[in-house]
């Protein structure tokens, strides 16, 4: 029996206005189909957020309104759920393209490309996102098309959020917010660091005010004597009496995903880690106050990192990165030198991280979102270094 | 002040055996050194299990015991602190490779390359791992070294397991199982499905026998309505008497991942799901029955087939594939076909899942190790359909 559809997160009507807006960048580039292959461009023009293991291509005619989703035939059932699209638009390809090994998914999305008659026509690749063997298939079975690049075109199309979005992602704030009060209710000395993720995740996952987390972003806890290091998640340790906590988390809703640092420590904190929080938050708090529709990104970095410096520390990586669906979006920099205007609806995880010295750093950010006339916080948790 | 080394998951000699075998590979294709740029096979000869966002390179050179792992500065303090290296063997480059767009961390790997004098020398990538542009990179700035594609060499070290992995294989199995029993016991009509995930994930993360889960490795949760679907997480619904839930989970010690698929049924099972059970266990103990050093894989997976053939169904997927770290190991695949020989300490996640139509599939799996003699099973949660 067919599968019914499920429950939408978006209307239709924002699916096609997203796709009408990449259907522009084609017009510009003259290219009549492209290959979307980046996951969160998928999502972002479809509403799938299913990951599969295998090559897929969501295609888009420009002289076609809905795209076309080519994935392994056991992913179709997901694709036709959780999409707008209708049933002839998922079309499956068998284990044959992954059990014999000189063919994969793309052949699947390049036999349909050549039934729709493009062999010689303008076919746009996300080439930054594609291995060198997957570019040499594309060229090589599509000798006379004319590729394009267009690697970064949905990501900046991506940036400039729309009200159903924001709605979606203060939901994910939500959540974030949740798991940061969840983690100052549960931490304390003797508790092993996998036991506080435990609660933290579960709480994540239950998310806030009636609205589950529909995906764990791996959080970061990185406490004494590993507060010097980024990116690891945690150790089999014990957190004790003095102990630091820097912790980074998200909540994530339907792909969109917020995320915020918080420092905690167990007991007085030091004065050198007083001395830090009051040194970030000033820049957090610097670069915030010039968040605004048409301010230069690189202002606002500088901002941040003069504030920091003239209570005494020196943060060495940029302060911020735009975000929206699978975390990061990469064409957004918040660093010195970006001469880029800030737009309204534009989001960003301004991020006063400092790694110091192998053996001390300290972290705080907010999720944002740049108003016509200053900024929206995303994140409302307690701005502050909670003393546990 | 330097941070202090973390304690090891292996002893060094471990890592010096990998990295021998690996050097062994290296003289076999005349290559003086490699860039190890795969998270996994990273993770394998040097303990690192930070996630990095930024390019970054493990260099494994012919003539030198330890390799060097060049990243992004901020990730030098937990690279050193996590794995055997020496202090001098973790080079940070700064964030001078990020903010400039010409340039990424794979130029400091370049770098460090023309500064060992290897710029005449042969040099082996992960290809199959690297995007097109980076290729683009290696070989316009190395035009005089001789390229070597080594993309699955590391990935094929891997597949023998140590008995030093196998103890940690076997925790991560433990752990597995208390998730898979911990959902037996908290899913019940009327809960939401992102309760049961946090309860599940929250057991995942504690751990069994006082070793904790080290990552969070997503878990499927494909509940009525969506049973026919694969690799979607969980959704916002609520479980009811009758609903089947098909869940897939795995723990995860230091990167070692083992997963299993177990198929829950809240109230009295209907015919078809009891029909389904009894050919899919069929397959599966067809094919552990078979499994032993020496075997030929395509003939384990073909009795697989056969036997769930005989009970009416049709599984149309391959039957399994290697584990290791992190989840798949792509050489090894069982499925029919496949003249490989099966050798001791090979694992596999033998999977008996079947997505029969847009609504309807079932899973069960267990996750083995092949002896001289037959199999170990590491999972040892009941291998039966859980009625609830």
């Amino acid at each position: 029996m067919p599968i019914s559809k499920g429950s939408q997160v978006f209307p239709r009507a924002e699916y096609l206005r997203r796709l009408a807006a990449v259907k522009e960048k084609m017009t510009q580039r003259n290219v009549d189909a492209i290959v979307v292959t980046e996951h969160a461009h998928i999502t972002y023009l479809t509403g799938s957020t299913a990951r599969s293991y295998n090559r897929r291509g969501l295609v888009v005619l420009a002289r076609q309104e809905q795209p076309t989703f080519i994935l392994r035939w056991m992913d179709v059932p997901a694709a036709f759920q959780e999409t707008f699209l209708d049933r002839d638009k998922v079309v499956g390809y068998s284990d044959e393209f992954m059990l014999d090994p000189s063919k994969d998914g793309y052949d699947a999305v390049i036999d349909f490309l050549l039934d729709a008659g493009l062999a010689k026509d303008g076919i746009g690749l996300e080439i930054g996102n594609l291995t060198a063997d997957a570019v040499e298939k594309f060229k090589g079975r599509l000798p006379e098309s004319r590729i394009v690049n267009f690697s970064d075109v949905i990501t900046s199309i991506r940036t400039i959020k729309s009200d159903l979005e924001l709605a979606v992602m203060r939901e994910a704030a939500a959540i974030t917010d949740a798991g940061i009060l969840r983690a100052a209710e549960v931490i304390s000395p003797g508790m092993r660091e996998p036991d506080a993720i435990a609660e933290i995740v579960g709480t994540l996952v239950r998310g806030a005010n009636g609205k589950a987390g529909t995906w764990i972003a791996a959080p970061f806890l990185c406490a004494s004597p590993r507060i010097g290091t980024a990116h690891v998640t945690w150790s089999d340790d014990v957190l004790r009496q003095g102990s630091q906590i820097n912790l980074e988390i998200a909540g994530v809703r339907h792909g969109y995903t917020v995320p915020i640092c918080r420092t905690y420590s167990i007991g007085k904190p030091s004065d050198r880690l007083l001395r830090i929080h009051d040194a970030q938050l000033a820049g957090l708090e610097a670069g915030l106050s010039l968040v605004r529709a048409g301010a230069i990104i690189g202002d606002v970095a500088q901002a941040i990192h003069r504030a920091t410096e003239r209570l005494g520390f020196k943060k060495r990586s940029r302060p911020g990165y735009g975000i929206g669906i699978d975390w990061t979006e990469r064409t957004l920099s918040l660093q010195e030198g970006n001469l880029s205007v800030l737009k309204p609806n534009m989001t960003f995880h301004m991020h006063l991280g400092s790694w110091v010295e192998d053996d001390f750093g300290y972290v705080i950010s907010e999720s944002i979102r740049v108003t016509e006339s200053g900024v929206e916080t995303l994140t409302k948790a307690p701005r502050q270094l909670f003393v546990l």
